[in-house]
């Protein structure tokens, strides 16, 4: 059984029959890898800035659709993750695009609150840049984009485990 | 041995010895995953657009580093791919970015050529948008973002395999 507003995964995804479909066609057809997820990259829909690089499986991908915010998979936590659950800076998607061989989410942003999406404190996960070519004075040294922080995650998060792994 | 224009991987890339260090810290220490890659999403440094979104391993990020041109690992056909060697629209890389917990890569470029980055021949890879949320007219339908393609893949790629798996 399946109805406009909650569609079951079956119904929203197509099986990837040809190459020519999945390329070419207009049915939803995403393809997760062996671990089962999909990757997502998500941007501020204003700046067009990345905010973060995260991943779906087909849950995560499902909720996405039916609710409009952004949910990923937490592979450090193992669990469905509402972004913005636990922080408030829930992601109000205004775009959701597929790549070409549907192996590839990418996510247009609107945050709520201060605007962050990293879970260090930064607007951006993405606050330090590498030089290349002729701009390596040190090659490897990384430079802080952002000057500070937009929220305090020890305020935020308390002692909630960090995501990070080694 | 180790050189400004030539790094070793091991000069370029420091060993990950704890979260402070990997997050807040000024050393590029790069996490692979269990297939030795690391996610890279690639936006055009003029419009902001996502261009595609691809995988590194050590020696695809090495050279895009010092060379300053996008590299990565091709996952359908298992090599080092130079972006634009058959195609000539190379990437030249404006910046390069490393997320928190540095297991991923933003590269900010400029497009050689006609500007296109999709092998299917349009400029982004992400040339179909969903309905998400209320907007949901027909589930899982897709609705293409780019109207035509910028250049025709037959001529460009010949009887090259395409990339695409099912």
């Amino acid at each position: 059984m399946t109805n406009r507003t909650s569609p079951s995964s079956e119904a929203l995804f197509a099986p990837r029959l040809s190459i020519e479909q999945v390329e070419e066609g207009d049915q939803l057809a995403p393809k997760f890898d062996e671990r089962g997820l999909i990757a997502c990259v998500t941007t501020d829909a204003a700046s067009g800035e990345v905010l973060m690089l995260g991943y779906m499986n087909r849950e995560a991908l499902q909720k996405t659709i039916q609710t409009g915010e952004a949910h990923y998979w937490s592979r450090s936590r193992q669990v469905l993750w509402h972004k913005g659950a636990t922080s408030g800076l829930v992601q109000a998607v205004e775009e959701l695009r597929i790549d070409d061989d549907q192996d590839a989410v990418w996510l247009r942003v609107r945050v709520a609150g201060s605007g962050a999406s990293c879970h260090v404190g930064y607007r951006s996960c993405f606050y330090r840049r590498v030089a290349v070519g002729a701009g390596q004075a040190q090659p490897g040294a990384l430079m802080f984009t952002e000057a500070e922080k937009t929220f305090d995650p020890g305020r935020v998060y308390g002692d909630a485990p960090n995501p990070t792994l080694l």
